[in-house]
């Protein structure tokens, strides 16, 4: 039975999340409905990762089993005909039987937009987290270097976190764009703590209107309680890029799985 | 009486465009109720130009005199909270008694934004024209030359076009981005005339397919024919980004004065 990957590109904004839950729409109950139209049967679909209610994707992927044997562009077409217009099929490849989107996973970029001026932007509203009070960017950028590496992300977890432990890898921590304006926080990393972006980002923020010293980042890591970390970062600013893959499930190191661990943002 | 001049920044996806019509929500309508809650008193607006429906500002101009004397950030803080969230101020100054945001304008520069990639975009669907063939950037780039300087747009104007003639000047157009993913058309000039844009833009996407030469975007200027030119680009692409004034009307050149006509986008 063939298995297809789908790369999904959504607007979060009116779904509570990636998962199916009773109290309103969600992602993965709105790409099924759309799935069992086009196949003529109901499929089950994985995804590489939770995304919580109000974050966005350009590249989510999605994994499902079906009996029926399209051509590729009935999902880019046909499939995007029946999708609500606030979700979309990017691309659609079938992949080996054993592919898994969220053991797979090699890592994941994350962006998390902000805006920085003193009045809101009507236009940047469903997609940036507006802060007025300025920011200063250099100061955010060199207090990001404090959390690059492998470490212990236990400050910057949910406190309803399901993840065994929280050692995870951040591989790049970009803070682009200009105080006064719209910056971006470019986030890498092998997997990530539920909430663990907005978690930086809202920290990084700490900095940025001068309320804390770059060296508190360093000391907020270290402490491992989320209580001395800055407060998490609204939804809306933040959106899934890519999910990187191999060809095949990556090596883990000793010590368990930390990597495979379900993240969810 | 003080004059007042607000910059607006607006997201028109759901209004019927700047103008007070009958038929939806408007732009002036939403900003003079806002204005009558914070004043107390009813005002009437006056702007830089209408924009159409489904066309967004992030530098629309617009002025009222009122006999209520605020400060200034009234306008930036009060004003905004009585506003729909797709409306705000961004910039509120005191200006001269005979400040006319029309007769003043020295110039406008719009931003046009396509897709240009082989499936939609929920997070663009709003903001970018969805262009799913492949387009040549560069071909686009040098058609766009043809179009720079003063000459008669009549090709390019909408069939109910109430500009008294058609000659303007187009200052820059700019092609920026790459084919495959997002592409922006920057266009400043010192007046527009109805759907001038989105005409320009929709004549360049006809080259940028490869279904007409460049050279043949001289041709349409030159004909003066609307029937020529390609199909007006869709609204939600549109963005009006800056208004220029000087200190004062600027000049106008001899035989009327082309630049003081209202322009509708």
């Amino acid at each position: 039975m063939p298995r297809l990957k789908l790369t999904l590109e959504y607007e979060g904004t009116r779904y509570v999340g990636w998962q199916v839950q009773p109290n309103g729409p969600s992602i993965q109950a709105a790409l099924e409905d759309g799935l069992a139209r086009l196949l003529g049967e109901r499929v089950s679909v994985a995804s590489a990762g939770r995304t919580d209610a109000g974050v966005h994707a350009t590249g989510q992927v999605a994994c499902f089993d079906t009996s029926r044997v399209l051509p590729m562009k009935a999902y880019l077409m046909g499939l995007n005909g029946m999708l609500p217009e606030d979700l979309a099929v990017v691309d659609a490849v079938e992949v080996a039987a054993e592919f898994d989107p969220r053991r797979w996973s090699m890592g994941k970029r994350y962006r998390y937009r902000l805006s920085n001026r003193r009045t809101r932007s009507p236009l940047r509203r469903t997609t940036h987290w507006e802060v007025f009070a300025p920011l200063d960017v250099d100061a955010m950028r060199r207090a990001a270097a404090h959390l690059l590496g492998r470490h212990d992300f236990s400050a910057f977890r949910a406190s309803d976190c399901q993840a065994k432990h929280a050692v995870r890898e951040v591989r790049r921590l970009a803070v682009e764009g200009a105080a006064g304006d719209a910056v971006s926080f470019v986030v890498e990393g092998t997997a990530f703590l539920k909430h663990m972006v907005r978690n930086l980002v809202g920290t990084l923020v700490e900095v940025g209107k001068g309320r804390r010293p770059e060296a508190w980042v360093a000391e907020v890591l270290a402490s491992r309680d989320r209580k001395r970390a800055g407060p998490t970062a609204p939804p809306q600013g933040l959106v899934l890029e890519e999910v990187f893959y191999g060809d095949g499930p990556p090596a883990r190191t000793a010590g368990g799985a930390p990597d495979a661990e379900e993240d969810e943002s």
